[in-house]
């Protein structure tokens, strides 16, 4: 496997991107993309657990129960998320798959529609029909990373990735965009992300090999705990490079190629989370079975208390226990054993047989200063374990968060 | 029911309490309590759900399994949890209790233990006895305040109240003390709490009485969602006051007594939570259930989006809808209706059938920009109902969490 320099959704054989600034976004920044793919796709989607669900998530459940095998791409916008917008954002959304339908030339039930942005407002469909039209006539293979940048909101980065995978009969080709930042947190999809492929896959096939992939990746992380009305992971497979994914061996390779994407499209939502200033990888080990392993992990990741601590460089590993306690998960607490990785180093060792250890204040305190946090907790009442990717909670996710839309 | 002006855990009859400085908390500041009763109490208690508790609360629990009426007081200390602290805690919680015992002149079985502050530091023995020590010559009927001072971490007043509640046959008094602050999310018991009464009640009448009104009460507050290792509520009842509560017309006034207090001191709670600036009260109605109209109310309360837009006057109601939408309660979107109290005047309705009427953003704005606010939603699915109470999540919160110990 071999990552491309630079490489996105466009990557992969038969696809072209385009973008626009519509005005939906402030100063003129650019907010609606077009994917699309010059052969019909077999496509996979995973949506949102969220009961309130935007109305581009209702008509993309609605299409790919009637098409999972002629998909021709995505119509994206960002600035507005077309949720809670009720009847008149159901008929904005058909509009804007019948726009772009229209302006590439394919039909309504082989576009999916994303929308991200602030919530319970109508989207004003006259700007959306400008961007369609504009970002139409820009369509190129050479567009994948202002398809990126097109798709984000709070967020600071572009995220985008695209690998090879050579088989012994040639080689395909993966690739994939997303967008984060807020409203993250594991629950089947859990932002927007788009992901193309040139090989060929029955729709069935990719169906679950979309769900295992994302299960250990996008599903396995967290900002702030809040599932999005909009959550969608959308992956095409267009069968471009001519190469078909049909037996075991295929598939297993093709599934380590996706996991990557996915995980790598993942690292970079946790890196880039509102007023994120860490990178922190909980892994749990020793549970008796992965869910408890995934359940301790996740609220280890979710407490505001540990990832305030986090924030402020606090060795403050009870907080990191107390957590654990909650989860819903039973251990005995005379069991656990808990270290954080110290580069270059062996890890230091905080807690054993749920008591501390001598360990020096200061040596805590400098691991826990780093930009790159790994703690391991050890339940000891198993063999299951799991890992959840998160970041610290600063003033800077106050900050955005309490003035969003002002 | 009258409310006791400054009253509280001393007002009943026949109850004094002392403190001191033992310097466990920085600057003199007051850290350790002693509550007694001249006569045997009759107790219940509730302890926190997590799986990792503190050394006081595993000591607490046999204290309550051998003797749950003939109960004499209770000793607190804050600036150390002794959580996470092994065997040495658990002996460090023994000696509290035996030299507290031994300071007050009855039997190590006769006193609750209750400790917080930092998790897995052990305790300064040495400190905590002279604390003890100083506390027992300064037992008085007039130390009600300085004990509830005394227990406070990052809070920033006392919590404290008492209440007559008449009888045809006589009167009771009912007090209590609390603190809060942080790690503060409904799990039975949610912090540390001490409430008395001169009330004559059988113990397991009033292990009884103290669930349901903690049910409503403690249990229905969130700041962070984070649950402490040492959360536990204390109820003690001595009858001095020579009533006593048997039939099913005098449970009823005393429970309504309870509750109130309970319901008082959870508020504090909530008011003082960690750089909080806002109360807000979480109404869900037409539930299918009460378990589904709580559990959709704490999904709101416990959202770090919802509880920053709060912190900003955002009026941005998508984040209460896209919460309600992920607490695992089924219900129809299009149904939804969301309105806000408005002072003086009817409530500002913001959505209705799922979508958002065409109310003025000012109105909303200055609603929103309020200290005390009231939030309704309508599933429109059942008549059940619930109300969590929470505050906004601040600037205040981070830095306070993210500096605790330095």
């Amino acid at each position: 496997m071999q990552t491309i320099n630079g490489g996105g959704v466009v990557s992969p054989r038969g696809y072209v991107a385009g973008a626009a600034a519509c005005g939906l976004k402030k100063e003129r920044q650019l907010d609606l993309a077009l994917i699309y793919s010059e052969r019909d796709c077999s496509a996979a989607a995973l949506f949102t657990q969220n009961q309130v669900v935007a109305a581009p998530v209702i008509l993309d459940r609605d299409t790919i129960g009637v098409n999972h095998s002629a998909i021709r791409g995505v119509v994206a916008n960002a600035g507005n998320a077309n949720a809670c917008t009720g009847a008149p954002g159901l008929w904005a959304a058909r509009q804007m798959q019948k726009n772009a339908a229209f302006a590439l030339g394919c039909r309504e039930d082989q576009l999916f529609v994303l929308s991200t942005g602030v919530i319970g407002v109508q989207l004003p469909m006259s700007m959306v029909n400008v961007g369609i039209d504009a970002a139409a006539k820009r369509l190129s293979a050479d567009h994948g990373a202002v398809a990126a940048e097109a798709i984000l909101t709070t967020d600071t980065f572009a995220k985008q990735i695209a690998v090879r995978l050579p088989f012994e009969d040639g080689e395909i080709i993966i690739g994939g965009m997303a967008k984060g930042a807020g409203m993250i947190h594991p629950n089947m999809a859990t932002m927007l992300a788009v992901i193309t492929t040139d090989a060929a896959v029955a729709s069935e096939d990719l169906q679950q090999l979309l769900k295992v992939a994302a299960e250990w990746s996008f599903n396995r992380i967290s900002i702030d705990g809040d599932t999005s009305t909009n959550d969608t992971v959308i992956l095409l497979a267009n069968g471009a490079s001519g190469l078909e994914i049909i037996d075991q061996q295929k598939r297993i390779t093709f599934l380590s190629g996706l996991q990557y994407v996915c995980e790598r499209l993942a690292h970079m939502i946790v890196r880039d989370g509102e007023g994120a200033t860490k990178f922190v990888s909980i892994h749990v080990k020793g549970a008796a079975s992965e869910a408890d392993a995934h359940a301790v992990a996740n609220t280890i990741a979710t407490s505001p208390l540990v990832k305030t601590a986090l924030a402020g460089n606090d060795p403050n590993w009870g907080r990191i226990l107390a957590a654990a306690g909650r989860a819903g998960v039973l251990f005995e607490q005379s069991n656990l054993a808990l270290s954080i990785a110290n580069p270059n180093r062996d890890p230091l060792q905080l807690i054993t047989n749920g008591t501390p250890t001598d360990y020096q204040e200061d040596d805590a305190a400098a691991i826990f200063g780093q930009k790159e946090i790994d703690i391991e907790l050890n339940l000891r009442c198993g063999e299951a374990q799991a890992t959840v990717w998160t970041c610290d909670l600063t003033h800077g996710y106050v900050a955005i968060n309490a003035d969003y839309r002002t």
